[in-house]
């Protein structure tokens, strides 16, 4: 357990981007460390998550969450240490996981934060595949596609946080599971390493016709991270009665022109099919549920959880994050803000 | 019952065509009257159906039907009369509705046949209402849509043969309903004579705005008919949970260049929302269920069906498709093929 010091150095929003994020964007500010007032605790984080969904809350338009304002501290998960508390149900030295923001001390009153326990797993997996890219894993494949035995299943992002346990989870339900990834090394560990069934590299194959040879039947859940041509390239390969799952667009997520929407969308209705939207934050009262599940494999060795630890502390959160839309992560990927 | 006469006109697919149909597209054929084999009825049709769906079934895809093959009899539900039987269930004079072709004289087994009760209604009823189009917007409306009381509905090609039934049925299921048709003699029509609660004229109104308007807290169901803008309009204001049902696209049905998807796709995600197509077939052993659900309606005056007979006979099948695309029809639209 770290020492308290004095200085809190935390991320603010400094303007909303217009495309992608840069140095503009951001602030870095140091405030004093907060004292926990009664029915609080105090949390020195330790790791910073890195979420695609982080960049929709820095538009300021109507959402499932509100934006960030600026000038507020940047909203994040994180995982750390209680070091001060005045909270019966946290106590000094224990590791928590919650929705901390962008900073090294956050004071919390302990609602959606979670106790960590490390002999599970070490603590960046609970911003991984026991944290929110999990739930969304679990619940996005499972009640919002319904997969099941047999189903052909396809997830673009197959190599990034959530699209790597959808293939894992798909695979240990008895699913065939393609993966959609960008460059060798992400298709070569989502085949080798998770046991994905097939993976697509979409920087170097036409994917429309690689989903007719890996899936030459057509798919019946389609877990989509990207948007984009991808999309298209899976609606047109649609079995009768197969279900989109919309997860993320991460592919238009930065642009500044308008993106163009699915033109293959007609194929729902010729093969009465579905697309669904969903947050995952509406199965709060089930992630128990996912994370018994998620334990179990990681215990069994049936799910391969990993994180990709970038160094460089708080300062270095905005450049960062940029990785995510550059597709270069393999797995979480999450900052180290430790001393 | 008319007699039987030696010539049976009918209408066959000349050439696929590229945008919309045109002189070119048809073949008027004469060939003879034919005579049924055991197990086989003949039917002299009176009214031919004309549907959007119909622009889908020229093209060469794969899709939920086989095309028309080049040289065949174009497909068509019609309703007539039994002018011959050798089947056990079909007797002489008696009305029957079915998947007959555009032509005068259909041979057929009795397979897909449906017994008319023009007590119930008159013949172009069974076309509309009693027909196809109804069964579309009972199964649309309830299955796929999931309409309930308290629901804000809203329905695109509102004046048209499965839009104005949808209206219908929502408002007598205790929702609210908004139509969006072209022109101000619609909007009349659905608010006026159908009972809508409003209706847009997309020729004269920024829908987005009418849709602020009109549905100031969202939408729960959008039943569409016409896709493009529209569609994206709709989206743009979806109720959390909301589900969007695709009919069809008919503003996009002869497009030569490809056309756009719905750009504001992700708002199913925000909104926790789904967009599901269907196919009406697939609800053929429950057709009973809607065709006494809407023959009730119609016998206490709880909806109106309005059918647009036009004259010609035979060879008016392809000018008369074409009002289709023009949007030049109120209600459904049928082909008057007696002598």
């Amino acid at each position: 357990m770290p020492e308290v010091a004095t200085i809190n150095r935390q991320v603010r929003l400094a303007e909303r981007p217009v495309g992608l994020p840069g140095p503009a964007t951001w602030d870095v500010v140091e405030s004093e460390v907060p004292e926990p007032r009664d029915g609080q605790f105090v949390v020195r984080t330790a790791f910073i998550s890195l979420d695609p969904a982080m960049r929709g809350w820095l538009n300021d338009v109507r959402s499932y969450v509100p934006p960030v304002e600026v000038g507020a501290v940047m909203r994040a998960h994180a995982v750390g240490h209680v070091v001060a508390s005045q909270h019966p149900d946290f106590t000094v030295g224990e590791p928590v996981a919650g929705m901390f923001g962008v900073r090294e001390y956050a004071v919390s009153d302990g609602r959606g934060v979670v106790h960590v326990d490390e002999d599970v797993a070490p603590l960046p997996t609970w911003l991984g595949a026991l944290g929110m890219p999990g739930m969304t894993a679990y619940f996005g494949l499972f009640d919002v596609g319904r997969a099941k035995q047999g189903d052909v299943v396809v997830v673009s992002g197959a190599a990034g946080a959530v699209g790597s346990v959808v293939g894992q989870l798909a695979k240990h339900a008895g699913c065939t599971v393609i993966g959609i990834a960008g460059g060798a090394e992400k298709c070569a560990w989502v085949t080798d390493e998770l046991g994905f069934d097939a993976a697509i590299d979409y920087k170097a194959e036409r994917v429309g016709r690689a989903l007719r040879e890996h899936a030459p039947d057509g798919i019946d859940v389609y877990f989509d991270n990207v948007g984009g041509e991808i999309l298209d390239d899976a609606l047109a390969r649609l079995r009768l009665g197969a279900r989109v799952v919309i997860c993320g667009a991460i592919s238009g997520y930065n642009a500044t022109e308008p993106v163009p929407g699915p033109a293959r969308y007609l194929s729902l209705l010729v093969n009465r099919a579905s697309m669904a939207g969903f947050i995952v934050f509406d199965y709060e009262d089930r992630y128990g549920e996912a994370a018994a599940a998620i334990s179990e494999m990681l215990r069994d060795g049936a799910l391969v959880a990993r994180e990709q630890v970038t160094p460089g502390g708080i300062a270095a959160f905005g450049d960062t994050l940029n990785l995510l839309f550059a597709g270069a992560n393999t797995g979480k990927l999450v900052l180290d803000v430790r001393d």
